[in-house]
């Protein structure tokens, strides 16, 4: 028996959008660290495989990496091939390398699997693609909040960026976040906020940055959520009046 | 026969990164438009679907994308269920919205199927984790040329940021993107190109901004490449670093 870890992105919810590459690893695992945010019935693939949840129950905040780390070394020694199934893509705001290079000082064999990131898929699926040529020509991925609970300062300049903004972990930040805007002049931007996206139960609400936190007041979708900031958000208004448009010809 | 049409993501390249959903979406095509930059094994998975090639070979640069606007329409029409393949996913400089929204214009149903992005899965392949907490809490994907050929401005602000830089459709400006670094004093950021990312044939070279014009002078990786700029690309030379130190004790 060879201790080995692989990094699986399980992709934003939908149970489809995992990779082949990663159903197939979920198949050879012998264990299966998985997140919160991780849809459970991916774990179906994998039977006879031991399954240990490492999300929020395993307590002190400051100490959950950590622990996370030690875990997985732990599981890979005593079980085999270790799978660490973790929502999204591991290498976005996942904490995918620190795990990788703990183990690697044990001389574990360790391997990535990238997953459908929340950053991308969650704005495609409610209609708002990224990029859109003319409108968008880059995109900007952003963490709302740091480690130490502050909002990141990065995002006085990215605000100030033509392509599209995309904050995760945003929502408790969002007056701050519109602050940042308004400070710059950007009261008119289109922004959105997409609640559980991919998932049935996802919910959208859109504004500008002078009407966003009013229509969040209004319907306080829950968290995880993204927000996306620019004017490839009006494109999915637009694309609705054109169907209607067309429906009413 | 109802016309419908599906955008794929094939993802980076390596044919089990597709989605689950992606393949379930071409076992059931009558017809599939492919680009250049898709894995062709892909095709397997829909033996007696359509194959229509829509790369550079339909010619006239300017036309291309009405060309496969329409042809995709008509596809959909004639055929049925119409798949349309690209590398990557659709929404990141695939013009996957155009495509739908002017498909939409005659009444068919669309539906998108998000791939896995080469601007977070090509780096994380190389060892490059485009976010890693301490380092970098943000990144920009960003397409290096525009439309009408030239630079895009957009990079005079983005090389400004702390996150990290994914550089799309960069390798023939290389030269233009270093100076706009230069010029802010950025000469020891770190920089890769990666070469083929996610294939068998993937190469990677590596130098800062002020040595990177001369690593890839000897060593010229083909297209397509993605250049990733700042601190976490020396993650990678440290991990490996870190590696050999551990296999010497």
């Amino acid at each position: 028996m060879k201790a080995q870890i692989t990094l699986v992105g399980a992709g934003p919810g939908d149970i489809d959008l995992i990779t082949l590459k990663g159903v197939n690893a979920l198949k050879d695992a012998d264990v299966i660290l998985y997140d919160a945010l991780v849809n459970v019935k991916l774990l179906d693939y994998a039977p006879n495989a031991v399954k240990i949840f490492v999300g929020k129950r395993l307590g002190n905040k400051s100490n959950t990496q950590d622990e996370i780390n030690k875990l997985l070394v732990t599981a890979a020694q005593k079980y085999g091939h270790a799978v660490r199934l973790k929502g999204g893509d591991s290498f976005v705001f996942g904490r995918g390398y620190e795990e990788l290079t703990y183990a690697e000082k044990f001389g574990i064999t360790t391997k990535i699997i990238p997953g459908i990131s929340s950053s991308i898929a969650v704005p495609a699926l409610a209609g708002i693609p990224v990029t859109h040529r003319g409108i968008s020509n880059s995109f900007h991925v952003v963490s709302a909040t740091l480690a130490n609970g502050k909002l990141n300062p990065e995002l006085q300049l990215i605000a100030k960026v033509d392509g599209t903004v995309v904050i995760l972990m945003g929502l408790s930040k969002l007056n701050e976040i519109v602050h940042v805007y308004e400070t710059i002049g950007k009261q008119t931007t289109d922004i959105a906020i997409i609640s559980k996206g991919s998932l049935p139960s996802q919910q959208v609400i859109t504004g500008q940055i002078s009407t966003i936190k009013s229509v969040y007041e209004h319907n306080k979708v829950p968290a995880p959520a993204v927000i996306v900031i620019g004017e490839v958000v009006g494109l999915r208004a637009k694309q609705r009046l054109e169907q209607l448009a067309y429906s009413l010809q």
